[in-house]
């Protein structure tokens, strides 16, 4: 080969380890959830590369305030060498992800080189020291959940976290323990989501609930999504770390203040409605359509036996109905139409329960066979 | 019903016409392509509604520069009264899109209703004379084509059209008649695709040759996408229609002379290789992910029986071997490598053949069992 493109593995000073280019790949993509693509500081978009002979293979990713790590001994490879090493992550993604087969990374001399097939590739390496790892998980208490549980709260609630910078500590998921549950709450002053899940079936550890950003929930999300069985949450002063396996995100928490939602959430309303969903997110479909503006107010007019939805703006006006026995008359209200359409889509069951007070009060949604409660605030009608 | 949403048949002082809402909203899309979805200028986000007792619904969207017509007897429909008014077209794609079953438009005091099951929707209108057709087809030659010959002229040479407004008359695919076939040509100045397709078993006809712009090529090809068997072609002095029974689109042709491409298309070359494509895609896909600087310039360089991709800047390296018999050895040249992928792309046979005179003159790709002609300029490798 030309322009001094071999490095053999005699050349070698650090990590060699031969692995299915594929596996590889899928564990760089993993931890690069939480590196950053683009960065005007180098070192938050590589990755760090631990090699180690008894354990295998380590990988981390970070953007400071999350980190990921992949761990694997990978199936049918070998592991001449051990070593550490930090290289441009989306990089050695994308190279790698082209490549099939058997790969072979080698170390030598501040490089490190890809080799699979007739193909190789070369490509700068920072040290493994530059890498900033996150602070340990030292004192976290420590709670077991079913991943399909954790999934469900995160899920269920994560369309209603705030996106307004300024009141930082509503950006995530509020998790609390409550009852012996763990408690899933996210608000945005306009919306509130809340749903308990069971943990175990051992006793869930107390620890003070904690605010999860949301890039973390994504990731936790993710991570719950290919793993079945049990996962593991730690909760220490400052992290909350999901791990499935030698699989895990660590994320610094939101730094503030949960509001006190307890007092938003309305009790003992006068009035209940049960509207079909199917009949509910079709009319409400074609009056959103309409709307088109920013609040997409849409007004909801019960009478009984009949729920008629309509907007009207400046250019256009559209109006639906729906029948239902459980619908009794009460004075007309307004809810934004999007909100309205995102509660829905959580609720998986033929029949939502609406609790109203006056058209001033909020709104709670909820439904048969699930412990989600959405509250909608009103608006104007 | 309640604020005047009620607009009966009686009240109608234009079109009434109930069809299915799925086949209406199919209609709408089309010619939503010539349309915009946002312009300053109203008529341009408006379609023509055309209803007629004798020929059905033609419903009309323009730029100004291209027009699209969808013109049908809708199956199972009712045309009550006639009319032509002119609403806007997002809007009502929208609402129709979320609308199931039968579907009554209901002209009236400048507004228009939709009525669906128990859902209404009221839209403002303009009218009909403010849309503005393009000029007829008079005097234009005819030409009729398959739908799939059409679709290849059009398909295999698109990635050529160039994007630099200056050379406004390289911004589409240049059509003419040469040796009894279509011709279809479209360069970049950085590479050319140029195809010969056989119009019908008729003889073709004379015609001046044109330039396409891009918008009306996507338009065409889902247009020949959609339809089997015969399409007809329209040229004429300004413009040229591609049309599907009643559904059509007009365009006006780019207003320039099309270079002679003719001289930059190599001949009488004297080295000749043959490349397996799956090989070079792959090779390429490694070198190219490696490269990532604007230009992608991916130097090639053929030995007996081998050819080397390699890719070489500040930061990285990567290489790649591809082993063929049919490869002599030759000088070292350089290529964009996304424009090779995407000549690739084009490709479908096992075996690319490459003709090169040296590094500093334009490369033809050509393969076994297609008329397609690829030109590639190099780059300094």
């Amino acid at each position: 080969m030309e322009q001094g493109m071999e490095i053999s593995k005699h050349e070698a000073d650090g990590l060699i380890v031969t692995l299915d280019a594929a596996e590889f790949n899928k564990a760089v993509g993993r931890v690069m959830a939480a590196a950053e693509a683009r960065s005007k500081i180098p070192i938050l978009t590589h990755i760090l590369i631990e090699v180690d002979p008894e354990t295998g293979l380590s990988l981390f990713g970070t953007n400071l305030d999350m980190q990921a790590e992949a761990g694997f001994v990978p199936e049918s490879a070998r592991i001449d060498q051990g070593g550490r090493l930090c290289v441009d992550g989306a990089m050695i993604h994308q190279i790698s992800g082209r490549m099939k087969g058997e790969l072979t990374l080698i170390e030598s001399k501040g490089r490190l080189r890809l080799v699979c097939g007739r193909a190789k590739a070369d490509l700068p390496t920072l040290p493994a020291g530059d890498f900033q790892k996150l602070g340990d998980m030292e004192g976290a208490v420590i709670v077991e959940v079913a991943s399909g549980a954790l999934k469900a709260g995160l899920a269920s609630v994560q369309h209603c976290i705030s996106t307004e910078e300024t009141r930082y500590y509503l950006n995530g998921i509020y998790l609390e323990c409550g009852g012996g549950n763990l408690v899933f709450t996210a608000t945005d002053g306009h919306r509130l989501g809340h749903l308990e899940v069971t943990a175990s079936g051992e006793a869930l550890p107390h620890f003070e609930g904690v605010i999860i950003p949301r890039k973390a929930v994504q990731a936790f999300l993710k991570l719950a999504e290919v793993h079945d069985g049990e996962v593991v949450l730690s909760i220490s002063d400052r992290m909350v770390q999901l791990a499935c396996g030698r699989d895990a995100y660590r994320t610094k928490q939101i730094d503030g203040n949960f509001p006190d939602y307890h007092r938003v959430i309305p009790k003992d309303q006068p009035i209940h409605m049960e509207v079909p969903v199917p009949d509910l997110k079709e009319a409400l479909n074609i009056v959103v359509a309409a709307s088109s503006d920013k609040s997409s107010a849409v007004r909801l007019t019960p009478t009984e036996g009949r729920l008629t939805l309509s907007v009207r703006n400046e250019f256009r006006q559209a109006e639906a109905v729906i029948e239902h026995d459980d619908i009794p008359p009460a004075e007309p209200f307004g809810l934004n139409g999007k909100y309205l359409q995102q509660a829905l889509d959580r609720i998986d069951a033929p029949l939502v329960k609406i609790g109203m007070t006056d058209a001033a009060t909020p709104f709670r949604f909820e439904a048969e066979g699930s412990d989600l409660l959405q509250v909608i605030m009103t608006l104007r009608a």
